[in-house]
């Protein structure tokens, strides 16, 4: 089955209504559809929440008694399998639609192509791969979760145009300004979690929450934190939003006085160093249901994600002035000896925010 | 006297024209002609090269005898002076031409108006200031060196994005890639004079010549270097091009020994410090007819220069990959003791070169 110009263009209007679910359908993927009956659309849905009704669901229901024998757009594959809704594969046979054409396939490898086999089984036409690129990219984290069981990592940094981060005496507000501060909140409300590490704990006592706009739900917050230094009164404890601790070990008092705080410890393996490992820890985070993580810490915490291997997306916040060679640099990197292990970088993106410059920059790693 | 769009579209033409000097008219600026009759151009000319012809000669020379009533366009107050060539204004009045626009004034106070008063007196009509931010721009140094006595100061950087030059081994070559060393040669080629440290000459013995293409010119090497400690087998000796070495002192053995090798030593006051004082070797650089100094130096002159608010402007490359904060970085500035003191920077470009990302930024010092 090939695909046509007006199919690329339902498809395309069903990425901008699946765009919709960016902040909300944590942790399930953002997803759309669109219903076309003799060239009309009669029927357009996105998944908004989870636990809600998925998008072929809305837009099956919007479409009514036309949807029977259109076309359905689709950009990921329906489900097959009893979530928390009935699967949706159901939906459409019942519907008797015609053909349904998907953007991807369920990332999942264990029900790759389970709801096709159901359409097929119907006797309903399908077809996927239109405008697959877009469509992974829109649930980055869902589709590395669910075909690696790792998150999708992405690491936040705002610097001076020379790369620092904050002065020598850690003074760093406001390297940025209001617009890229900004930005940020929108990196925040899209992701599952926002990872840092204890020392930024201990520095700034960040809240690390999204206080920009309200999406009914907060990313969790978790800190990487091996030997519980987290003090009880820090301010990523308060609601609304949850606080995870990972760390190595656990003393019982210790442990309870951070849980008395609302957090919960959880314990992962430690490196050689007798720090948190961090692929492990990465690991973890898939396993409870984290899709995209965001990655807000120090030049130790982000040098070692990048120099492991586990950064995605670098995004580099770079304001128009200078803080000198004694100031904080972006990233720690004592792997690199020569020029030749230098971390290569694949720039995906440049653009002025307010007064500031964004890079979004993605490692190229060896494979 | 107010310009219509048809003057503005002969400004730019003219405009243009200076630009094809931009490599060649060093230490004269950089100037372009038009002359128009009925609405059609008659003759254009732009200054190749000093000791040749100025641009008004040469355009005037193109028109002949349809230059009598025409409007001649010239990014430039005509000269009015005998210099290697006898005054253009004496030119125009004999070509009895009927209007002069020009861009700019003269920026030598001891001249300014000079043209437009000789042009008044033969009864010709004159306007100023058509498209003049731009035909400043064309001449940074040359304007700058007439009117304040120093040259434009263009510090020329290469960086990874998180803003290390080399390694801390000193390891550098190649941080950018080859569109960003070619443009740095075009850099290069429209300056009067590269300026560099004794530490970068010690370190990198490096050539700062014009190779990627021939200008017929050199820019003249200077080297800060208090005490003389450049190695008379260096190779920024060789020619063609000549070298200057600016010292506080020279003992008569070393200087016979650098004047062996072809290049000039030259005297300047010392800071506290007893090194060569930035804005006093600056000043005898314009005293030498240095228009437009590209500095390619380490951190220490670089930094040295923007904290002493003597940089015009910054060209940095930012190369896509990470050193980390090991590596050497862009600037030495001592001065910063809080975020309140950094240097703030005008952002005004940033594009592609080839793999790399240029910004130019200009330093806003406090006024
Ligand atoms: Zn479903
Ligand atoms: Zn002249």
């Amino acid at each position: 089955m090939s695909f046509d110009a007006a199919d690329a263009r339902h498809m395309a209007r069903a990425l901008e209504l699946a765009r919709r679910g960016l902040y909300t359908t944590d942790p399930n993927p953002r997803v759309g559809c669109v219903i076309v009956r003799d060239g009309r659309v009669v029927g357009e849905g996105w998944h908004a929440r989870a636990g809600e009704a998925h998008a072929e669901v809305v837009a099956l229901h919007a479409a009514g008694e036309r949807a029977r024998g259109a076309d359905v757009y689709l950009t990921l594959e329906p489900c097959a399998h009893h979530g928390k809704t009935p699967p949706c594969v159901d939906a459409l046979i019942g519907a008797r639609v015609a053909r349904v054409v998907a953007a991807m396939r369920d990332p999942n490898p264990r029900v790759d192509g389970g709801g096709f086999a159901a359409l097929q089984g119907a006797g309903i036409r399908w077809a996927v791969g239109l405008l697959e690129d877009q469509a992974r990219a829109l649930n980055p984290g869902f589709v590395l979760r669910m075909a690696h069981g790792r998150p999708f990592v992405r690491v936040k940094l705002a610097a001076s145009l020379d790369g620092r981060t904050a002065l020598a005496s850690g003074e760093s507000r406001w390297i940025t300004g209001e617009a890229a501060r900004a930005d940020v909140q929108r990196l925040r409300a899209r992701s599952s979690a926002i990872l840092t590490g204890v020392d930024t704990v201990l520095a700034d006592d960040p809240v690390l929450n999204v206080r920009a706009f309200e999406i009914g739900r907060q990313p969790i917050r978790v800190v990487l934190d091996s030997r519980l230094r987290t003090p009880p009164q820090a301010r990523l404890f308060r609601p609304p939003g949850k606080t995870w601790l990972i760390a190595v070990a656990a003393e019982p008092e210790a442990r309870r006085a951070i849980e008395r705080s609302g957090a919960e410890v959880v314990l992962s393996a430690a490196d050689a160093g007798g720090r948190v490992e961090l692929a492990g820890a990465l690991r973890l985070l898939a396993d409870r249901e984290i899709n995209e993580v965001l990655v807000e810490a120090g030049r130790t915490l982000c040098g070692s994600l990048v120099e492991a291997g586990l950064v995605d997306e670098l995004v580099l916040y770079f304001a128009p002035h200078l803080l000198g060679d004694g100031a904080r640099g972006l990233f720690h990197l004592p792997g690199i000896a020569r020029l030749s292990d230098r971390i290569a970088l694949d720039i995906a993106d440049v653009r002025a925010v307010g007064q500031d410059w964004r890079i979004v920059a993605k490692p190229v790693y060896p494979t």
